[in-house]
């Protein structure tokens, strides 16, 4: 990839008119059922946890359930996240199925964020960025992903061997700023003796350490872009200005309850600069009475029209 | 494990006389150069990673490494940590390391820290709760860390699995408060409108979630500890002060720099409440002139030395 992250990012949503990002969250009690049936995990979550024999059955299901989504999907969206923490409780089959759909999602054009929201103290974080982010000699058969999100309680020590990926290889990376979760005010939203909130500061620090021209692209916009979860319209409206060099990732639209209102400040009003993701309300939309309307739908009609709503949503509401 | 995890680390350190946690933090270079060569990796990191044939062998003189430093401290230490950052990069091989050093390490009777750092929103941090502390039939031939690192940053929803978890199979959990890395006062060191610091809050927030007697030992402290670096004598006396019901897990001894004198500090008056621990000052021992006074030396012999020359430091300032 030669291209700067953040102007491969921007010309996939400008191509396909779509600022959305499809994000793949599996669950085995959430599988489509043709998928859970061929693989014998008609069993409850604990059962499969406890017996190894199944782990990689669950990671090959994982895997024909991610290839489906990336199917239903890819010419709609340019980007997926790919949460690892679903795939870890089935260790190496787990990692397997892991690494096997980031190759996957790239052979079909997309995007690939790795959402492993890592962070340790530096000379740690070097070994977390490297496998993440890859090697400055990579080969081409054993990808990374193109971004990751990573979490900012260390400082920039803990952020730092990622951002020196990202320069040396056109990478990104996207850093914790204001989170989906209900609990996330209690450390985000602790009030600073200068009025500000902690997560305003960590803004703050993230936009001083993506505003440096090595790392800004044609686009204006930095590699190192923001996890930023619209909480209220002045908040958001606040840290987008905060953060004028980051792309912000937008969590928390679909299942989490997100409106498309709200997630619209997190652009700027050229369209640009934020990009949103939804995971639960697209690829499990075939459990959603709206798309299965009878017995005979496909599975991933299901999810591509899920999406496309998400799209035209948005659409109404950001210029793009 | 059928004894509350505070107890049963309490009692590992009272038996062994030694407050101390070896860290395994592998590193290729850094290999004794007996495993280094018997794996063929005299090759330089990059040309490692960038190379997923020797990826197993890696794996496997990771390995060799963690069994041989657990041979030499088992009798010395109660416990090891073994952070994960390291295995990621050689991806299934290096988790199947990292999964087999926490069964060698389990057989060798020591009580194993998973070093994750993890966090995510709720529903996703019940992945990694279930990654990492296992599930409630867990068998016995398939074992996890008897605790594990977690990340504030998301407040109690990133947290809860893991407690519940841990409330259920005599698990821990050790949440970050404040770490031993340089810039880590850009976030932690905040100060807030009541003229506090973020790391204060934080130390109150965890207390507060530890504090509840379905999480208390005999001992009187929780399942929940934190990871407290000391930054000064200061400001680490006040967190202890903050924290009665949490065991500290010091990091940044050795290599790191702090003295035995502030992580006394750490430490209640009766000589419990922290477990100190050292990871590269120990296990590469044997690239340090002072243990390794002839070519003749034994890599374990370095590795054991060191481990004693650090329980007797903290022996001349904590009463155990």
């Amino acid at each position: 990839m030669s291209q700067h992250f953040a102007d491969r990012l921007l010309a996939g949503i400008s191509e396909k008119k779509a600022p959305v990002c499809v994000g793949f969250d599996p669950v085995v009690d959430r599988l489509p059922p043709a998928i859970r049936e061929s693989y014998g995990l008609n069993q409850d979550l604990n059962g499969l946890l406890a017996d190894e024999s199944t782990w990689e059955n669950v990671g090959e299901a994982f895997f024909e359930f991610g290839r489906g989504v990336i199917g239903a999907v890819s010419e709609q969206v340019p980007s997926i996240k790919i949460n690892i923490a679903f795939f870890e409780p089935f260790h190496e089959s787990g990692l397997r199925a892991y690494d096997r759909l980031i190759k996957e999602a790239i052979s079909a054009g997309l995007i690939v964020i790795g959402d492993v929201k890592r962070a340790d103290i530096g000379h740690t974080t070097t070994q977390y960025a490297l496998a993440h982010l890859g090697t400055p000699n990579q080969p081409a058969n054993l990808p990374t992903p193109h971004a990751v999100t990573v979490n900012p309680y260390f400082g920039i020590d803990g952020i730092k061997p990622f951002i020196d990926i990202a320069r040396e290889r056109n990478r990104g990376l996207f850093a914790l700023v204001q989170t989906s979760n209900e609990s996330a005010n209690e450390v985000q939203g602790l009030t600073l003796s200068d009025g500000t909130l902690v997560c305003q500061q960590v803004a703050r620090l993230v936009e001083s350490w993506a505003n440096d021209s090595s790392l800004i692209g044609l686009s204006g916009y930095s590699c190192i872009g923001a996890v930023v979860s619209p909480r209220d319209l002045e908040s958001t409206k606040l840290i987008r200005n905060i953060m004028p060099s980051c792309l912000f990732l937008v969590p928390g639209f679909g299942a989490q309850g997100r409106t498309a209102d709200e997630v619209a400040e997190c652009f700027k009003p050229d369209g640009t600069g934020a990009i949103v993701n939804a995971s639960r309300s697209v690829i499990y939309a075939f459990d959603n009475d709206r798309y299965r309307k009878s017995d005979d739908v496909q599975w991933q009609d299901c999810v591509h029209r899920a999406c496309t709503d998400l799209i035209e949503s948005l659409r109404r509401v950001v210029t793009i």
